[in-house]
Formats: C-alpha cells, sequence, structure tokens
C-alpha cells in the first residue's frame, strides 16, 4: 500500500453526513430503478423545461468546524445587553436541565406534530402541562396549545370574537396601551376582512359599537387597570372582552376570568425561553367552555385508547388538511409545540410557589428602581405597576438613552419624551444602579418592602394545583420525568418520519448548536439595529442565498409559519394591485389538489376562491384553468399553486399556468411545500412564480419540534419588493406586519444558514436529487403490493409518492387508519394520512434517509400487505386481526393473549427493531370519545393513578 | 391574599435542586426514623467527638445562573491558542453529534460501571467497539476498555511485562524518544518496585539486562523508527517489547503488532475527545492473546445469556473489590468509559476511509510546513516525521515561541535550542502561514503533495473492517445508533443507583455545561501558564474549599481516580518518611474491610501490608490494632483506614486509631470514599488523617460517565505538602508525577466548583444530613424484612446500609445476585453486590434521591422478600420462580410461557414502571462461558443477525 492520498473527504457534510445513502447504496438503488445513475433519474423525472440553467454556486462548503467558526464570527458582532426594553420581550432564566433535556434533546426537537396520538403522549401531556398553566393563570377555561406570537394570537382574538360575538357591530376596540407590534399586525389582520380598527383609551370605549374590545395587562407603559367595568359593559352590548395579559404578572395579579373576559392571549416568552430577537416563542390563547369550539389552533385533549385507559390527542383538529379551506377564518395550522413544551416544564420545574417568588422579586427590584428615581425627582408616570415604568424625561431621552447603552442597559424609548423601563427575573441589583446612573443618579441598591400593585388587583384565587406542578421539582425527579416524556415518543432520533405533508430531514447538530448560543438566543427583537450586526449580516447573507435558490429578488423574514408565509404572500399581492390602481382584483385560483390553508389564507385577505379542476393525473385541468381565467379576468387577483403538485409530480404545464395567470392581469403565488423537490434544479421564480413562501422548517433544517416552531419566509419578484411586510413597530406607508417581530423567530435562522453554508450549491442539487432517488426507490418496491397514484412522465414520481389503499376498504374491510397504525408496531411514525386524497398514504421519505431503513420501511409495507391478503383470502379474520389490533402495547403482550394470530405476529412485524423496538404507551386512541368528552386540562392524579392499572 | 413577600427561594440550588426529598418528605422521613428533625437524627448518627466544631462557611451559594455567570468570567480568563505543542495532546474537531448525543446526554454520562452487564449492553456495544478499534489500529489481538492516561500505560506495560517476562532481569529500558511526562510516570512507578530505569537511544538497548523495553511511536521529537529490530532482540533475551504508539499516525504507519511488539500502548485523545488542558481522555493498552491474562483494567468481553443469546460484560472482572488485595501489582480499577466511548464512536463516524485521509492531511500539512522551513534555510532536524518536526534554532528558541504566541500559536520548546511543531487535524493552512512567520519566513501556503514518510513504515494491513465501521455514517444514521445503545443502559436519569460503593448523586446541568466550552476544553496541558489564568484561578479556589471541607492544608489534583490518589497520598508519605531519615519504614496498617485497592496501592509503594481484624460491629479491632502497631512500631509506616467505614458506620475510635499510628511513627491515610458521609459534620484532618484522597466523581458530583472519568486529588496536612507528586513535564526534587498532566483530568474540576458554589456551606452540610437520613430511612423501611448489619450507635447507620440476604441462600436457594437480577425487573440498578462482605447488598441512595424513589425501592425489596417467602413457604418452585429467572425481557413475553407464576408477577413487580418500563435487552448474562470463550472485540455481524432470532 503506497501513500496515495485518498480523495475521500471526511468533512463532507452533504454528502456523508447529511444525504442518508451512501455512493453505493445510491448506485444500488439506481440499478433497482433501471437508469444508469442519479442524473439519469433526474432526467427522467424533472421535465427539462423546467430545469434551471446554471447550478447554484455558494462557493466551497463548509465543515462542521469551519461553519461554527465561521458562526462564533458572526455570533461575535451581535452585542448582549441588559434588556429593559420589555413591550412583551424578557429576559428570563431558562432552566439549565430543561435547555439539555429538552430544547437540545433530538427526541423533543426532531419530532413531528402529534397528529399520530399514540406515538405522541409525551409531548402531548407536557403541551397539556402547559395548556393546564394557561387556563389557570388566565382562569379561563380552556387553552389552546399555542400560537405564533403574542401579536398574532390578538388578531386570532379579534377574529374568534367576530365569529363568536352576538354583536352585528363590525368594528373592534383596541386599547391604545396594547403594545405596538400588537396593534400593527391587528391592523393588517383587520383591513381585508373589512373590521374597522378603533384605537383609544378604555374609557373611550363605546361597547354598542363593537363586536370586541382588547385591553393590554399590564399595559404596555406599566399601568394596571381592573377591565371588569368595560367588559361588562361589552358583554351587555353582545360583544367580546379580550385581554392580552402577561403570565408572570398573573402570578400576582387578577386573572382576566376574574374580569369577566371572554378570551385571553398572551406570550409565555418569559417562561423561560429566551428572547431569540423576535422568537420562537409560544404564544397562549384561553378562552371560556362556552367558546372551545371557535378556538384557533391545536388543542390537545384527553380520550382513552382502545382497552379504556387514558390517552392524549389532539382534540377538534384543526391540521392544514383539515382547514375548512374557502370556509375558514383563521389559516392557523402551526403552533409552537417546543416552545410551549418548555414553558410548560419551567411552570413544572418552579410550581406555584416558584413563579410567585419570581414575579414578586421582580416587582420588588421594578419598586426599588421606581423608588430611586421619584426621589431623585424624575417625573415617574406609573403609579402602580408590575415590572414596568414609563419615566417622563423631556428633552433628555437620547440623552438618557445613550448612557444607559454605555452602561450595558437598552431601555425603551417612548414617544420622544420619555423611557420606559421594564425588569425582570434576570435583572441585577447592579444594573438598576447602572440605570440610575444613566439616569445621574448615584445610588446604592437597597430593595424597597413596598411594593406597588393596586390592593384590588391583587390575585385572590389559586393556580397550578395540580400534582404536576407539585413535584419535588430536584433535578434528579425533573430530569426523570423530562426523559419518561421523552421515551414515550417517537421521533426522528428512532426512526424515518416518512410524512408527505412534511419534509422530516436531518436537523444536524452542528447546525443546532448555535441556536443556544446567548449573542443568539439574549437578543431583544427592538434593541438598536447596530447591537444585532451579526443577525442583520446573516439574514442578509440567508436572503441572498434563498433568492439565489428560489429565483426571487427579495425575501420577507417575517412570517413565522407556512401559512402565515401564504398569507403575507397574498397580502403583498394586494398592496401591489392596488398601488397599480386594481384594488379591486380580489378573485383567486386555486386548484382542488392545493394545501387546505391555500385557500383559507385568501379568504384571509378578502379574496374570493374559484376552484379549478384536476385531471385524473392530479394535474391543473388547463381548459378549466383557461376558461376561469378568462371568465373572472377583470378581477383577477392571483393563483395560488402548489409545484412540484400536493400529488407529488413534477406538472409541465406550469409555465403556462402562470403565463395564463399574468396574461389576466393576476399574479402567481407557487407554495413552496415541496421546494425539497426544487432546490438546485428549477427555481419557482424562473417557472413564472411572483411569490413563494418557503417553509425553512422543512426544507432548510429547522427542525419541528414536535409541532412547531416553523419559519415560512416569503420570496417575491422585484416588482412586489416595496410591497412586503412592514415593521412592526417603526409601521411605514407600505403593508402592515403580520408577525410581532420583524424577522419572524430569527434564532432559527442560523440552522438554515448553517445548513446551505455546509452543504453548498452542489450538496444541496445533489441533497433534491437524492430525495427524489429516495421516494422513486420507495415507490419501486412497493410495486405490485400497491399502487402508487399520480406518476410523471416516465412513471416516476418527484419526491413523494402517494400510495393508495382504498381498494383494501372493500376487498378486506381495512382503513388507511389500520395500516398507519400498524406501521406504529413496524416502530414508523406513518405516512400522512387521507391527504392529498382521502383513503391513501403520501410518504416522503428525504434525501436523510439510509437505503437500510428505506428497506425497512419497504419490508414493513409489504408484510402488511400480506397481512390484508390474508384477510381478503378469508385466513385471518376481519375483526380481529393485527390491522385491527395495531398498534399493541405491552399490555397485551402481559395479558392473556386469545388473538387468533401469536404475540410474536402482533408485536414484531417486520420492520420492528428485535431489542430497540419502540412500544406506543396506548393502544389505539379513540378521538371520538375524546371530542365528546373535551377534557383539556391535566386530569386529576388519581386518575393517572386509574389508567396505570 | 395580601402582598406577603414570599421566602420561597426558586433558586435555591442545594434544597430545591440537588436534594431530592421536599421539605416536607422529610419531615415524613423523620416522623418515620421517630426523630424530631434532621438534626435530632444526625446527633443520634455521627458521634459528637467526631463533629467539626465551625460549620462550612463559603459565602452566599449561587444560583444556577450566577454560577454560569461566575464560570464565564473565569473561563474568559483562559486563552484559546492554536496548539502545536504535541506531545501526547493533540487539537481534535469533536464531531458535533457526538458531543450532543455522548458527551452532553444524561443517559450516557450518568451511567455506572458496566458491572450488572444486563442493563449495561449499550455501553459494552461502545467499549467493545473501542477495543476492536484499539486491537486493529495496533495489530494485537486484545485491547482493554481503556486506561487513564497515557504515561500511566506506559507504568501499567511496564509492570505487566514485569509479571510475565522470562526474563528475571529488574531493569527495565525505556527510549530517550518517550514523551517525558511518560517517562517521569515511569520512574516514579518503578522506584519503589525497585525497578531500575534505564533511559537511552534505541540502539543503546542491552537486551540481556532488561525484562522489557519500551518505545515511542513517533518519537516525542517527530521521528520514526521500526522497532522490529530491537523487539526481536528483546523476545530472544524473555524480554518484552512494548511500543507506546500514537493512534492517528497508525493510520498510515506500520503497527506495533506488525513489528513483533508484546503490548502497545497510548493515548486516544486526538479522536474526538478535547484537550481539556490534560484530561480525562481514554488511554489504550492492548496485547497478544498470550498475556490477556496480565491485562490491567477491565474488559468487555462478548458471552451469552440465559436463552443463549449473545450479550457482553465486562470480562476477567478486576473491579476494585475483585482487586487482589496485596497480591495485586495494580491497582487500577477506573477505565475512561465516556471519554474511550466517544473515541470509539469517532472510529465509527469516520470510518478507516476517513480516518486515514484525516492522517493523510496532518501529514501533508505537517510536510508542507518542513518543507517552508527548510527552504528558508532552517535546520530541520526530522528527516522523516508523521505530524511533527523538530527545528534547531540555536539562540532563537525563546524569540520564535514568543513570536507564535504573537502570532496565536503556541509551540513547544524542546531543550535550550530547539523548537518542536506538531500538527493536527484542526490546523489550518493560515496558522501554518504564522509559524513561518514566527520564523521570519513570509510564504503562502501551497500543500505538498511529497511525503516524508518511511516507505518501509507504511502500513500494509487493514484496520477497522468490521461492519460497524462500515456504516453509513450518515448523522441520521449515527443519531439512531447512539440512541439505541443509550436506550439499552439504565443510567440516572431513569432511576437511582442505589450503590454503597459508590456516590451516584445528581449531576446537574449546570455543572455539566461548562465542560463544554472551548475555554476549559481546548487547552494543552503544557501551554505558557499565563494563557491558563483561569484554570488557576478556579484550581487554587477549589483548593482551597477543599481544605476548608477535609481539614487539610494542601491539594494535589493529579491522581485522575481514588486509586491514584491511593498510591499518590502513599507516595507522598513514604517521600516524608524518607526525608525523615525514616526511608526504612515500609509496614501499613490495613483494617480487613477496606477497600481492595488499599493493599494494592500500598503494595505498589513496596509496602509491607499487615491486616487487621475488625470486630462483630465491622469495626476496627482496637486491641488487633494496637498490638499490630506495636510489634511493626520501628518499621511502621501507615495505617489506612476508610471513615465513615466501609461498612457504613461511624465508628468512634477512629481517633484513637490515629493516635496510635502517630505515637508508633506511622502517618495516617484516610480514604476519603465515603466523604459523602463526612462533609460539613466532621474533617478527616481534623480526625488525625494526614492524607486522604476525594473521590470528586463520587461526593462532588462529576458524572460517573458508565465507568469513569474519575478524579482522586489528596489532601494532605502542611507537613506532606511538600512531598506532594511533582510536575510531570518540569520534574523537581520531591517524588515525581503519577500522573501525565499537572492537573490530571481538569476539565472535569468546573463540575466540582460549580457543585461548592451552587451549594454553599450550608448546603453541603444539609447534603450530607439528607445522604444520611435517606439511607436510615430505607433501612426503617425494610426492618423486619432484612437484617441491616452493622449500625452504628442508636442503631443508626452513616450514608448506607448493608442489607444482609445471605440467610436465603440457605432458607430459599436465593442468592444475592438473584435479588440484584430481581430488582432490574423493579427498575433499579442493583446495589453493590457482595462487598464489603461476602452475600450482602450494600445500599447508599444519595441527598439527590426523593422520598417517591426511596419508596418505589423499599416497595421493591419488601415484594422480593415476600417471592422469597414464597420459596421458603414451599410456594413457589425453588428453581423456576421469578428470581431465578430474573431479569425478564421482552423476549421473555413473546415466549410461550409455561413458567408457574403469570407474566404479569415476572414482568411487573412493585417498583417497576408501568407504561415508562426498563426492559434489559438481555436476559441474566453467563460470565463463565464468557470467560471460557473469551472474544473481546465485536463479533461478525451475521453474529448479531443471529443473536437477534
Amino acid at each position: 500500500m503506497a501513500f496515495t492520498p485518498t480523495d475521500y473527504d471526511p468533512y463532507d457534510f452533504a454528502n456523508r453526513r447529511h444525504i442518508g445513502p451512501s455512493p453505493a447504496e445510491m448506485a444500488e438503488m439506481c440499478a433497482a430503478l433501471q437508469v444508469t445513475d442519479l442524473d439519469a433519474l433526474i432526467a427522467e423525472t424533472v421535465p427539462e423545461a423546467i430545469r434551471q440553467e446554471t447550478p447554484l454556486d455558494f462557493g466551497a462548503p463548509l465543515s462542521e468546524r469551519q461553519l461554527l467558526f465561521e458562526m462564533r464570527q458572526i455570533a461575535k458582532k451581535n452585542q448582549v445587553l441588559t434588556t429593559m426594553i420589555g413591550q412583551g420581550y424578557h429576559g428570563t432564566v431558562t432552566p439549565p436541565a430543561i435547555q439539555r433535556n429538552i430544547l437540545e434533546n433530538p427526541a423533543w426537537y426532531t419530532a413531528y406534530t402529534p397528529y399520530q396520538p399514540e406515538i405522541s403522549q409525551g409531548r402531548l401531556e407536557a403541551l397539556l402541562n402547559y395548556q393546564t398553566m394557561v387556563s389557570d393563570l388566565t382562569g379561563l377555561e380552556i387553552a389552546n396549545a399555542s400560537l405564533l406570537d403574542e401579536a398574532t394570537a390578538c388578531a386570532e382574538a379579534m377574529t374568534m370574537a367576530m365569529r363568536v360575538a352576538k354583536s352585528k357591530a363590525r368594528a373592534f376596540f383596541v386599547d391604545e396601551n396594547c403594545h405596538p407590534q400588537n396593534i400593527a399586525v391587528m391592523k393588517t389582520r383587520a383591513e381585508p376582512l373589512g373590521i374597522e380598527v378603533i384605537v383609544g383609551a378604555p374609557e373611550s370605549l363605546d361597547p354598542e359599537a363593537v363586536f370586541g374590545a382588547i385591553f393590554q395587562y399590564p399595559g404596555t407603559y406599566g399601568d394596571l387597570q381592573d377591565f371588569s367595568q368595560p367588559i361588562a359593559a361589552l358583554h351587555a352590548a353582545g360583544a367580546l372582552g379580550i385581554v392580552s395579559a402577561d403570565p408572570m404578572a398573573l402570578c400576582l395579579l387578577k386573572e382576566p376570568g376574574a374580569m369577566g373576559a371572554d378570551i385571553a392571549v398572551g406570550s409565555t416568552q418569559r417562561f423561560g425561553v429566551p428572547m431569540g430577537y423576535g422568537g420562537p416563542h409560544a404564544a397562549y390563547i384561553a378562552t371560556k367552555d362556552d367558546y372551545k369550539r371557535a378556538l384557533p389552533g391545536r388543542l390537545v385533549g384527553v380520550s382513552v385508547d382502545a382497552h379504556g385507559n387514558r390517552a392524549y390527542r389532539l382534540a377538534l383538529q384543526t391540521r392544514e388538511q383539515h382547514i375548512r379551506r374557502e370556509k375558514a377564518t383563521s389559516n392557523v395550522c402551526t403552533a409552537q409545540a417546543l416552545l410551549a413544551v418548555m414553558a410548560g416544564f419551567y411552570a413544572v420545574f418552579h410550581g406555584p410557589e416558584g413563579l410567585k417568588a419570581i414575579a414578586q422579586r421582580i416587582h420588588l427590584k421594578a419598586a426599588t428602581l421606581a423608588e430611586g428615581l421619584r426621589e431623585a425627582g424624575f417625573k415617574v408616570l406609573t403609579e402602580e405597576f408590575f415590572d414596568t415604568v414609563t419615566v417622563d424625561v423631556g428633552l433628555f431621552q437620547r440623552g438618557i438613552l445613550s448612557a444607559a447603552v454605555k452602561e450595558g442597559v437598552n431601555l425603551r424609548p417612548v414617544g420622544k419624551t420619555r423611557v420606559g423601563i421594564t425588569l425582570d427575573e434576570t435583572t441585577r441589583p447592579e444594573k438598576i444602579e447602572s440605570v440610575w446612573r444613566a439616569f445621574g443618579i448615584d445610588r446604592g441598591y437597597a430593595e424597597t418592602e413596598a411594593y406597588r400593585l393596586p390592593e384590588a388587583l391583587l390575585r385572590q384565587s389559586a393556580y397550578l394545583q395540580h400534582d404536576v406542578f407539585h413535584m419535588n421539582r430536584a433535578e434528579t425527579e425533573m430530569m426523570r420525568y423530562m426523559r419518561r416524556l421523552a421515551d414515550r415518543d417517537l421521533a426522528l432520533d428512532r426512526a424515518m418520519i416518512p410524512l408527505g405533508s412534511c419534509t422530516m430531514k436531518l436537523n444536524s447538530a452542528a447546525e443546532m448548536m448555535p441556536v443556544s448560543w446567548p449573542e443568539f438566543s439574549m437578543l431583544h427583537p427592538y434593541c438598536p439595529k447596530d447591537q444585532a450586526a451579526g443577525y442583520t449580516q446573516l439574514i442578509t447573507d440567508l436572503n441572498a442565498k434563498l433568492c439565489e435558490i428560489t429565483g426571487y429578488d427579495a425575501i420577507s423574514m417575517q412570517p413565522n409559519s407556512g401559512a402565515q408565509g401564504e398569507y403575507a404572500g397574498l397580502l403583498t399581492i394586494a398592496a401591489w394591485h392596488k398601488a397599480q390602481g386594481q384594488g379591486h382584483r380580489n378573485v383567486c385560483l386555486i386548484p382542488v389538489n392545493a394545501h387546505g390553508t391555500n385557500p383559507a389564507s385568501a379568504q384571509m385577505v378578502g379574496w374570493k376562491v374559484v376552484s379549478v379542476k384536476c385531471d385524473e393525473k392530479g394535474s391543473i385541468d388547463l381548459e378549466d384553468f383557461r376558461a376561469k381565467a378568462e371568465k373572472h379576468s377583470a378581477d383577477l387577483a392571483g393563483t395560488m399553486i402548489t409545484y412540484p403538485s400536493t400529488h407529488g409530480v413534477f406538472e409541465t404545464e406550469v409555465k403556462e399556468v402562470c403565463a395564463i395567470t399574468h396574461e389576466h392581469g393576476g399574479q402567481v403565488y407557487i407554495d413552496g411545500a415541496n421546494m425539497n423537490a426544487m432546490v438546485g434544479l428549477s427555481k419557482p421564480g424562473d417557472l413564472g412564480g411572483d411569490v413563494s413562501h418557503l417553509n425553512l422548517h422543512k426544507t432548510f433544517c429547522i427542525p419541528h419540534g414536535g409541532g412547531g416552531p416553523g419559519m415560512g419566509p416569503i420570496g417575491v419578484k422585484a416588482h412586489l419588493a416595496p410591497y412586503l411586510p412592514g415593521d412592526p413597530v417603526k409601521g411605514g406607508d407600505g403593508p402592515g406586519p403580520v408577525s410581532a417581530a420583524p424577522f419572524g423567530s430569527p434564532s432559527l435562522l442560523p440552522i438554515s444558514w448553517a445548513y446551505i453554508k455546509m452543504t453548498g450549491g452542489a450538496g444541496l442539487t445533489q441533497a433534491t436529487k437524492v430525495a427524489i432517488l429516495n421516494a422513486n426507490y420507495i415507490a419501486k418496491r412497493l410495486v405490485g403490493a400497491f399502487d402508487v397514484l399520480y406518476r410523471g412522465h416516465a412513471g416516476r414520481v418527484a419526491h413523494e409518492c402517494i400510495i393508495d389503499v382504498r381498494p383494501f376498504q372493500k376487498s378486506a374491510g381495512i382503513t388507511v387508519d389500520d395500516i398507519a397504525k400498524r406501521l406504529i408496531d413496524c416502530g414508523f411514525h406513518a405516512p400522512t394520512m387521507s391527504w392529498p386524497v382521502a383513503g391513501t398514504l403520501m410518504v416522503e421519505p428525504t434525501e436523510s434517509e439510509t437505503k437500510a431503513e428505506l428497506d425497512r420501511f419497504c419490508d414493513a409495507m409489504l408484510a402488511i400487505r400480506e397481512e390484508i391478503r390474508a384477510i381478503e383470502e378469508g385466513r385471518m379474520d376481519a375483526e380481529n386481526n393485527p390491522l385491527k389490533h395495531a398498534p399493541h402495547t405491552m399490555e397485551d403482550l402481559v395479558r392473556d393473549w386469545d388473538r387468533p394470530y401469536a404475540r410474536e405476529q402482533g408485536c414484531f412485524p417486520p420492520g420492528a427493531f428485535r431489542v430497540d423496538k419502540y412500544w406506543p404507551p396506548v393502544n389505539r386512541v379513540d378521538n371520538v370519545y375524546g371530542d365528546r368528552h373535551l377534557v383539556c386540562t391535566c386530569p386529576p392524579m388519581e386518575d393517572y393513578a386509574e389508567a396505570a392499572e
């Protein structure tokens, strides 16, 4: 063996770490597909007409180490000052045990949304804890599993109030003490829906004129007010009262429920979730039991399994494919699950005593600060407050703000003459002295005992009385609780999650690491921009790369979910039309196979949805499309399509669809949900798209977090750039903002940037090709056993394939559900069920899965087919069989076994690991029971014990 | 509810996070023990005579956040330069997936040593991968599961050679090209054993004069030499040849086995384990099959379980309680399991192609560097090399070294006129240009293609051919493999590990976090001291605190295990005697119940061990002690005792034992293994101890890592301070070093410092008290079912208790093993078995366990007692019962069940979690089979498949 330098690159992240199949495996798979190589497959699969001309080129890809080194240089450009800006974002102490065991643990962050409850009991319990916490703190009966941010939660509350209010008024009152970004986002949302937003002092509210009103508590400038009176007046007028409340303040103060509020919203960010320059964090929404069916977003509820044991599940499901299309009034389909889980654990970790103590400490620090200011003669405008005071400083505003920055503290400019100061859990006494110094006060910190809370607003009710909030909270206990819950769930760290509706690819450790760095996690979204130079650099560069990838000219990072992206994109189009004097255009063409969120989003911008047919191959019916475009030519606002189609096919007509739309004065929205089949091969902007959103949590490696966070930035062509969403605080002439923070959830962006930098242009393209290879390999292996719906030319699928299992309903009484649950026995998360075609399974393996894992899945599917055949042929009972009893639990094994098939067959079908088998903690969950007996807070502990027995 | 500031402290780490039982639980437990409060229990338990007078006071304890803040300030004082010092320590890239999923994952780092193989299959497989890697790379048949560091591995190899060599010579030859620290530690070890160490050039070796010789490969100055000739000559003389080899170099170079070497040792640090200012990392030792029974340390082997399935276990066990007391020639009983696991995964991650590519890149960078130096006219002394060159720079040494530091690079001073430069995986081309600039060369990096390896030394054989090193190495695959292995094991993150022989307390996330910080992890142990100012501050402060806790005056951080601490302590005593002109003193009194390492350590310093009897209460027989002290008065070197005794009792006679020893001119060594029962209550230094070691991995929260790392610093009284171990490189007049690095494994020290700072003096004392409470509570709950051996006055135990299960052997044929395995069914790691008393169980719950967990354990034990009773009373078969079949696996449930007890009883005894049950992956492991059919490398994959079926 002479010394011949090897060309094996151990640091090749793209091909060796991110992409699952090895070169040898890829060769085998190509052979199975009867193509000479990967490029031959792609040539057969992706029409030449839509291929991009020049390959992506982002320079040499970085190794993991180089990436972390470069990221460190960027991070250093962000300055972490002490934050006292407030305005809905606060310093918080993330307990290290939660950081390590939840935020940095792939068992939690790689999980998918808990649509398959049997493999999601852990995070469902964690989310139920969160809901219970919100319900308790707000004093309202029911809370959902989180919303995107406080501002969008306010907007959701507004539209929910409109849905349920008896009042027929079309105006909505907004307390002028609401955070500016909340007001701005509500205004954006209100306009296309024809809601008039009246901003004013609570005293000016005319209850008869509105269907609802929202109040901020504490007010954005720190004041505290009891809203019982205006809410009573609203009720008398058939309108709803909404309170946007800080949950930390609610640990000391009278809760919205006690004021009679119908809805409460707010952010749980300060419950252990770092500010992250704006997000992600979990916003909450809670309401009265009466309104539970109007609650937007996801709701965890309690039900029973096939053996009658307690089991959690999503109740009253409103997932994207269940979004009621054009009938919807909300397109919310993402929660902030990971962040809600963290906030819930923060409450479990501290319990009611701990939360109360923390809230008290914050208050007493704020009282001490105010005392110092007052005694020095400053005009503190806030008489009674929780954590925030506003000071009238006249002409000295700029001087004080900059003196504070020199002291390492960011204060909030309010108007031109006032300064806001908000304290939090992390405020050190030295930093209060720093603030005093910025005001020219030389004073040592000595904590006051005089509180400044209004006696009448002190909270009278108890909260967090459930046992889970009264554990020992010793770290040993907490760590084991987190581990137990994690172990109940099946996430990407144990098996492929082959979802057609979501791209569940690798979220690599190197990509994830920077998220925890203080320079990214501890910035306030409204800090002085020069302190966020690292973020600016990273976002600017990421924007440029995403433009290159998509063929667009500008990006807005604001939307923090895919559905938000759709909505923001349509708002942008509408604003452009208006600027062209075409503000009347309000018809949107959407093919019937579109994501349910598409029509829902169109509805939200006030457009009328006109459906377009699809042919039997699942492609848009061009004739129908042309006819409808012509018919609505004068009013055509736009077309929304998904590419490649939701049927998993590269349609060749896409350019024509775009051209027709443009001919008739419309704009084209190309949904980026399937971008993982395009990167490096084809650009939506080149195909004729004017706008697309990108799911960074699908294509660009942001983890799903068990049902959020997400990021849905939009790319637009140059002509639309001026009409992108505006800044949530600074405002502007263009459209309003769609999110509370200028860049949505920026602390996630290092993940996508890292992915692109480590993978490189060629690597990204290769990833796309391998995603297509993997899907075609599965389609090929299942030939003969299952029909694959919708193939493109040459019989190829794109990056996903739809497996038709409808015939088995008739032949053997086997449903798509039975197959999905049986896959759990095999150690898999089920593919997407019944979408886009009812009764089918849509499979998307992604490029990150190895051939071995694909084969394991195919083996499982083929074995399931044989079980179905046994029923078809009468060799197996139609009811008493492994498919109907799936999933099997350990409890089944322990019980007497009186089934006509062996324990072995039941529990260890092909695909199942032997030693490392994943056992679902419950048998099949009864959804109907749960919806009929809706319980959405933690059940009493004794019930747990019963369930366990 | 008025505003009354609560006195609940949510940031009280000691009482709320570290200590398991809540105040309410403690009150219940005190009531059960019939004492009014905790202090009353302590008064009954800890004799007044040994109590310390003043409470510990380390100022106000820090919150987790404060701790991390202060730690950050300290970390900043360490400067991370590019390291090119070499000398056995190298920059390395820890793959982020390994860092996150192993090093920072409690499932790996909180595990105990795999003595209970059924619950340790995951890390046993990981360690077998490591052994296979070492065996392959060195070309020797058998490798152990790691040693403490390369220098001690050299010393172990030397004594092993002495044990097995046919030659009767008493001298040992050491290649002068060995790393200085290796030479120093071997000299230290050799002296008391009467071995003459001859240091010289390999050419000067006289094979007839020695029982063995060790060569460094590559040499410390970079040279490469084929040792086949001298080794053949050694063999001819009945002596052994040892090669200390860099495993990275072995990826390109002829392996020691191919040179005929009998033993190979070295460090696997550069396989992904950060330098950490000296440690911890895993050293390796490998040998020929012939010598396997002489191999020190732990060895993982393959065996079968009760059903004949493949199972891993520790082979030829040499755990501390098995150490053959005074017959031993090694006291090694700790491995570096966590670090060996990391190094093994590094090899799995990169595979042979990757390792070869990395080694080639390192070499070509070094060749390029050397070319640049040569072409500029510098005298590069190393003609052929792997990664290290030495340059003769005459008078310019200082100037070049300091110019390099200014360029951000540390080079190695060699003698007064030479400079050593060692490159590694992390070296950036820019930094090679920096080195050139430090030499005054202005040259741009352009990689040479000319290699500088001797053609004759190129490796001819393949390595890492087992399938595990040929996985796809996609991160998805790797992550799942790491998760699967983790899930097979039961660690502290799932259940109490109630070991009497080890204090398995909480290793909190906050304590662990700084270990990953580059400022702690990336320092070279021999970097300029001013670059390690943070370490110096931290170590100085930790020393002061440990002195305060122990009553000693000085600390040496050098020993990196408890046994090393004992050895270092005795060396210190021996050196002191010598300095007093009492060098002849060589008798050591050791009670029969001492840790087995005590006599082994005494042996290592050349002392004769005289055993002292114990009375029936387990206390030292004072009369026997006095008699033996008198008898050996002239030669008495010292006494080794453990306090509280290994029987778990505070003996009141301890002060008398110390006084008697001193009267007769001896010194007292108090083993600190049970320090967790003393901190804040009693100081060994006050009792009369002259030296103690502290197991920082027991009492001071360093995690066990599944069998290492450990840290065993020693505290000494002032008179002994000058005789503490010397610096491994700088040397000195006093005793030699015992470890390769001046502070042992310093990257672990932030953990202990964090624990002390967050817990505070009162908190540490409270922790001790609660540890005693928890042990007494268990003892109390088991009354009537089991006898507790050895109680102190008032019937109390210390922090552990011995449960006598010997009677059941006779009454029911049930052994301690049966009970230990049955506890696995209940979801517990067994207590320490058969030590210090054969046939008993020793239980130490620690302060970190909650009452709920203690109750779960007691419920399990009581149920086991009832199962035994059923056998005793003939209601249950003596062979076919749940105890004999324990542990039960899922396989048992799937099989036909023909047992006289129910599946339910077998698998879900009291204590077992229902939904979250831990299932061992194998049934009871057959130890005898494994030792008879010793296999210590990965078995072929097909065997795995068989085993799985």
